[in-house]
């Protein structure tokens, strides 16, 4: 079996990872790469774009073209920006084909809550709502009939699986969760804006968009779900001076009455998601770093609680099971592979 | 007029840094240059040790030798491993000596908590309740005039700096202060531990010493004495993959009754520190960066709230404004110089 | 079919990532892993060595154990230092195993030549002369049939690959051939010396053995052997503030004889490495760089004239092409599969 | 005495760095700031475009404006990009300003070469053959009257003061001297072009401009003035993944007729430069490395043959030695100062 898959935004970050991880699939084959259709674009070896995939695959990314897509693929990844998206997802909808969405556009239910944060209209409310949050520990179930798979955003995919055992278990406070996240320039795309080059990077570390992120609104409607009230984190975010990985400290007060519950954290966490083939909870006392989740699909966490505050650490690559990699991993539930097909 | 000073520890981060300040500053006179005395150590002369002091400074570096100090210093810095200063200090109290001590021997009043982060007993408590916590902004009356100069350690002196405000005036509550706070390595000095491999550090990033650390008790003692009542704070330290400077993102709850006065918390800050001439107080909604800071002595804090939340964001160099440069301020004060004297 | 591996050595650099590779090979399966047998190492689970191995491998590493290899395994990699290799190789030969060694113990055939670089007696000359040497572009057809495989060193690698067009086809003055040489970080292994400090590295780059690097001799061996007269490079290792990665530009000088001959030179070399599945020469102009080739099995190359000079650049990932991978190249070469599996 | 100085340019690289070093001059006082010109450019403090100058230097940077130069200042620095330097300077000069120029509009005398190079006409040749050389170890006594300053290229700088003793006293061949140049990327200025991002740059390692850099030229000229005849080197520069620092390896013949003179190279290169402040030659066998002489304006050489081949490696600050340093040291010189004052 092999799904006939393509890419539109091949040309960007997650769009080289994910080609990369799709070359090692035995089970995908590649049929078109398409960058995001931009006038200025013109079609590109793909090789010449990325050096690196010379002698591997033979394709040239050119403009979307919903002909050939119809005819020959299956499946459809969208490694867009934001808003670009949405302009694309109707029509492929149309075509009968499947679509796993990288970008933030079909991740929000809430359209007010899009436009707030991605500055511009939602142009595509009608599917909205079919969209199915891909984050696989949380939503299985549904991924496995998604048409539309929204694919989670970096920070949150982090951060929800941090803290969903104790929001489920009901062990925590829900109005002072604070996270203090880093992530790898990585996150930020190609951007090429002076804040990225190497000489601002390189050396220096801050906080930006202080408790204004984008992500945020994400998180916060995952684990609004979970506890079943409404929450609101303090999300902080934070950039590294390295290419991959998030890590992400977050706080949290034990609800009085749950004391006693919360006694083994570690336990608890490792109970929560004990059938999951990507979650590594640390022993007691140990927590993640970025080098131990670097090039991988696994989200590491370690736990502890001192007195009544909890610190919680989860750690991930942020272009692979913040991105690419769970965009495969999803793929693979909807097409009932074998989950950790071509990710490990 | 010319300070006569001699430096012992002169192999370390902070020694190379000082003999630097100090080769810069118009009123001192480096003397004597000794390393810690352990007897695996020969006399090396300092440019083989740094290459970059070759025609800069010709002083050979050996064992302490206190007929020497006796006779030619005036001041003597120790830029020494915790519990190896206090192995020093008393013989150079003895000889009449100025002591500004760069290491954590003298900066906690508590010999019990001392022995409970240090893993040693406190060897010279006689000493400890005449020296003075060299903190300018909070401590200057009792520094001119100190025998005994604790300079303070990196992250407490941007921690204390970036909350003194908020504890001094009372607007924050004092029971749920969290403080993330992020390193460069050379905080962790030259020890050659796997951990600090350039193989490892590069492209990671991870907590250490989760709320355990040994600058929390140091940072609760300052802020204690500021609030006046006892403190507490929650403290996980990170380290980054630089070299250089330390950024502290710290999360605080208004306290009701101090909405009022909260309202424009800029400028509280910058009334707070107005005479300051190393503390600058970023505009509302710029959050300093580590570069802004890198190089210097100052210490950069962004304040902003969020409802009732307040993200304090605090920056310095932790070889400067953290150690060395804080010192050479200290002894400005202490010898009645321009505080600004040889640091900008 | 599944090939029964073990490794000793396997918690180096070289070790990990021959892990991560043969996890991903469908025809391996990892036995055991063995550390390189001092005393001081005790048993450890691999994945509290390397945490980037939980849930994926569930060995312990040991110390050798000879009974075991005999009974379960058929090839063993030696991933070990210098002069270590020798300590185990003739035991494992006389059990009938097929030995794959990536220390440089059986790379010069020469033994006076092996103690002047590696300061030590050659231990098993015996087993010296049936080494192949493992350069599968030059050397194929005895890598097919071969029981002591000495995998190249990474230095040599790129540069043998990068100069043996020129030198097979007399296009250049044997006298004169300069390699300027540049390696990442981990090109030399985990040793814990000063030297190898992030704070040393960061922000650094030097020169090191200058004209006197033990992996002169491998080149100029095989240098020698392709152009039937003897060589002698003048080389110069350089270290990179990266982790992984080798470039190398080299000078030569066009003998004046073929001018002629040498009038195309990238066609030149396409010809000559045409069926080669792991190198690309580049455009004429267009030279590799670091980032083409890391993470992939691949030397990239490009060459151009310029008068009677010729530079050529190589590429390759050292710890891949250069080590680990090509071992794993040179097993599916001696096992008779197809010669990419599990490396694209 | 107090030099009143301007620079124009003041938002680079060079422009910012040659801001701290007069800041730190105790004889300079800088009166204006000027930016480049283009029209898209309004005012701006300094401390918005650099916020460590915050509370150091309260300047507005904005457009240049030739009466207000006329009447304040008497030196101008001009630190802008090529090709921009003259179309100010005949105007500064008809004022009777003295200028010190950090582009490299007045270095190459021939203005053929610079148009070939630099890819535009010169637009001042009149001017040209006034500009003086400013490397003072070979150029001082005409930097002492100069009043147009060429200040030289940093590659330049380097493989210069590298190669003057053995081409001085007519040691090596010239027809073929080989450098292969390594700079850290301050070296390109801020340019916003996507090869300077930080996920390009970290983690790799490339030469660029093969053979065909407009240093060459300048290192050319330079070298054929010392050996009286014609020299073309043969020069690749490669990008290193720091800030800053350059290191050059260079390759050398011989001559033979100078064997018995070339004996005792370290000797020779310590005489040639043994009143020199800012040049350190190594011992015998020891080799530069960048962390040498960063945030320094020194030159570090090391030399030694290998039979007939010398290999020289100097190390040098890009920024310092290489541009903005080397600027104040030529005005120290012109202004008859102690030529190290504000260097040490």
């Amino acid at each position: 079996m092999s799904i006939n898959v393509g890419i539109i935004g091949a040309t960007g970050h997650t769009g080289e990872v994910l080609i990369e991880l799709l070359l090692g699939h035995p089970h995908v084959r590649i049929c078109h790469l398409y960058n995001s259709g931009k006038s200025c674009l013109g079609p590109q070896v793909i090789s010449e774009i990325f050096p690196k995939f010379k002698k591997r695959l033979d394709l040239t990314c050119q403009k979307p073209d919903f002909t050939q897509i119809k005819k020959d693929c299956e499946l459809i990844f969208l490694a867009l920006p934001h808003t670009v998206s949405m302009q694309f997802l109707p029509k492929l909808l149309n075509l009968g084909k499947k679509v796993i969405d990288l970008s933030a556009d079909y991740r929000l239910q809430n359209p007010a809550t899009y436009e707030k944060f991605y500055k511009t209209k939602h142009r595509d409310q009608a599917n909205l709502k079919q969209a199915v949050y891909g984050l696989p520990e949380l939503n299985r179930a549904k991924i496995k009939t998604a048409k539309i798979l929204a694919n989670p955003g970096c920070y949150p995919t982090c951060a929800i699986l941090a803290l969903a055992p104790l929001l489920a278990l009901d062990l925590v406070e829900t109005g002072s969760i604070i996270i203090d996240a880093k992530s790898g320039v990585s996150g930020a795309g190609k951007k090429l804006e002076k804040e990225y080059l190497f000489s601002e990077i390189q050396g220096d570390f801050r906080a930006y968009k202080v408790n204004q992120h984008q992500h945020a609104p994400e998180i916060n409607q995952q684990l609004t779900k979970l506890a079943g009230e409404k929450i609101a984190v303090t999300f902080v975010p934070h950039l590294l001076p390295i290419e991959r990985g998030i890590l992400e400290t977050c706080y949290l007060k034990k609800k009085s009455a749950a004391r006693s519950r919360a006694s083994n954290l570690v336990e608890l966490y490792k109970k929560f998601y004990k059938n999951e083939p990507f979650i590594r909870i640390n022993p007691k006392g140990v927590f993640p770093r970025v080098k131990d989740v670097a090039k991988t699909n696994f989200c590491d966490i370690g736990v502890k609680d001192f007195g009544d505050t909890i610190i919680v650490i989860g750690a991930i690559d942020n272009l692979l099971k913040g991105a690419s990699a769970q965009a495969v991993q999803n793929m693979n539930i909807m097409y009932k592979l074998p989950e950790t097909t071509g990710l490990l």
